[in-house]
């Protein structure tokens, strides 16, 4: 593989420093800024998050912020989840979607007042979105990038590093709530929240010039937990079930294909951007479905940068989004974004880059 | 820096096997896909493009395409640049902008048929804000990414090679014109074109699978004139006064303020998303202006991930939004996106990570 090449189209985060002295070797982009990926040991980064717990710089997931007059109804017109209950201080995972019902992010939505959300978004272009759909329908609001960048504070044991740093009233804390505090002066907000099964918890950074110094005060607290630098883990999220939007999902693919329905209420109002398309997907069911996938071999062969070809009686019946060594399973386990015919206990090839790997259709998750 | 880590959200191209032969060593990312940067010796790589030819895998500059009865009044709708001349055959130069006036791409748009076209991006999604703009409006199109994946040969030698592989009528094109045609059975069009100054073409392969095919054959007609891979060029692009739209730009940066002034036409329909806002800027002026930096010392201080603030008398005045070495001035250059309250022949003080550094604020292009 090949090393990056630095540009300005590309943006560094508040924390580069901080991880480049805990050794980062690893990146990748996500909404044109660095995600650091491994720290030069995967499996011990794997299991600090199973066993203990682990500090994750993901600036990455940027807040598209909306705010003023008609912020809520913005809000809603975005998402086919039903937000009319949804108070101030509550989050709460949004998938959003286009007009035809194309999943085209899944944020968290936090609801900060009446009149100012984030949404803390998957890796696609939601400031356009959203800037489109506001002028376009003449809404008076504003949709800006505030200097807002999460820490994630993952793991068994993130929640006894938490409530060290901010007091115990964070293990009362509902998942997707969050608070605004601060900490030594740093205001951030403190949300139960991160992309793990893991448990634990999102601080989100609210001055980007303090990155270094949030970075240390986490690296301080978790210290008596063993704490060390980590990143949103595939093995982990792969094995717990949760999807990628963008890795996991194409231009077509609706809420219905990648077990997302619940966090979809038909009866949202008629001006939702794609609810039309979601109700009519609803009556009709989906062409396809998202199962795991069990492979045979004994070596680890994660995916590339391409999906591959799930392949049944001579005939394409789906594509293998994600493909990953299960340190607690002890094979190659993926997804399968898959026609509906198939089902789990049903077998495949997956035509890889090296052969044809035969595979285990299963239910998700994994673990 | 760090090596990148593969996911199926970011994207191979159809030469990844020949860019890996070739000895890629660094590359970025551009709309989720890889860019390949370098070769192994970015120096001999300028001079090839300077004084020879040089082949690119520039598959990032992917297609948003758009057909159906109403997509000639799309393409205008999301164009403040007057297509109504524009004929098939033809590609034009267009930066689109925001409700607001921003530029947020800089495409080619190639117009294929009265209902046809292609919009050849730059660095931001694109799908998402046509579709945006389409559904919203009711527009009858169908909005694609197809199978289309430029590969660019450019250089003063460019023309030669080109000429050998298709034949003396590439000699006759008109610059950004193109033509739909095939080398040894691939499907591609073939365009005057290239982000450079030192003239050439690209060649838009229309079928993924043959991207080997297409490389070798590049290959085989340039070794004749010393043909070799290479990449979009930061020394060359500044040198001659190229715009990297989302690198030179920002979130409110209008086409006044980095010279594309000539590729705006105020007399376009009133349903042009951001005219508006255009006529009002053009009114009023822009507050901030590009202009070249050459930078004091004598080694090379390549700009990284940030801009850098600009600054005179105690206060910001703009940003360093590019800085690269050149090898013809033997000096580091850089673009300033400035207050109009500083000319060509005043000087700055750059914030660099390493210090401050004085530059001179000079025209553009420098060659």
């Amino acid at each position: 593989m090949f090393t990056i090449a630095p540009t300005a189209r590309l943006r560094p985060t508040p924390f580069m420093a901080s991880v480049k002295s805990e050794g980062i070797t690893h990146a990748t982009f996500y909404n044109s800024m660095v995600l650091p990926a491994f720290y030069g040991n995967p499996e011990e980064e794997y299991w600090r998050l199973i066993n203990g717990v682990s500090m994750w710089d993901v600036s990455c997931e940027r807040q598209v912020e909306v705010t003023g007059k008609d912020a809520a109804k913005l809000a809603q017109i975005l998402s086919p989840r039903d937000l009319s209950k949804c108070k101030p201080g509550q989050g709460k995972y949004v998938p959003l979607c286009n007009h035809i019902g194309t999943v085209i992010n899944d944020p968290i939505l936090l609801k900060h007042e009446e009149d100012r959300f984030w949404f803390s978004i998957a890796d696609s272009d939601i400031w356009f979105w959203a800037r489109a759909i506001a002028s376009e329908r003449g809404l008076d609001v504003e949709i800006t990038e505030p200097d807002v960048s999460p820490l994630a504070v993952q793991g068994p044991k993130a929640v006894e590093v938490v409530a060290d740093m901010f007091g115990d009233w964070v293990r009362d804390l509902k998942y997707f709530w969050f608070k605004e505090t601060e900490i030594n002066g740093i205001p951030v907000a403190l949300q139960r929240s991160g992309w793990s099964k893991q448990g634990g918890y999102e601080i989100y950074l609210q001055d980007g010039s303090r990155g270094a110094d949030l970075w240390n005060i986490v690296k301080e607290a978790g210290a008596p937990y063993d704490i060390g630098p980590g990143s949103p883990c595939t093995p982990e999220r792969t094995e717990s079930g949760l999807v990628s939007v963008g890795g996991d999902t194409d231009a077509f693919t609706n809420p219905y294909e990648v077990r997302l329905s619940q966090y979809v209420d038909l009866d949202v109002p008629d001006d939702t951007v794609g609810i039309r398309a979601l109700r009519k997907i609803a009556e009709e069911g989906p062409k396809r479905h998202q199962l795991g996938l069990k492979l045979e071999g004994e070596d680890p062969a994660p995916l590339g940068f391409a999906w591959e070809a799930l392949v049944k009686d001579g005939q394409k019946v789906g594509d293998m989004t994600n493909c990953t060594w299960s340190f607690r399973m002890k094979q190659n386990i993926g997804y399968a974004l898959i026609s509906v015919d198939l089902q789990p206990g049903d077998s495949v090839e997956v035509h890889r880059p090296g052969g044809i790997v035969m595979a285990e259709l299963v239910e998700l998750p994994f673990l």
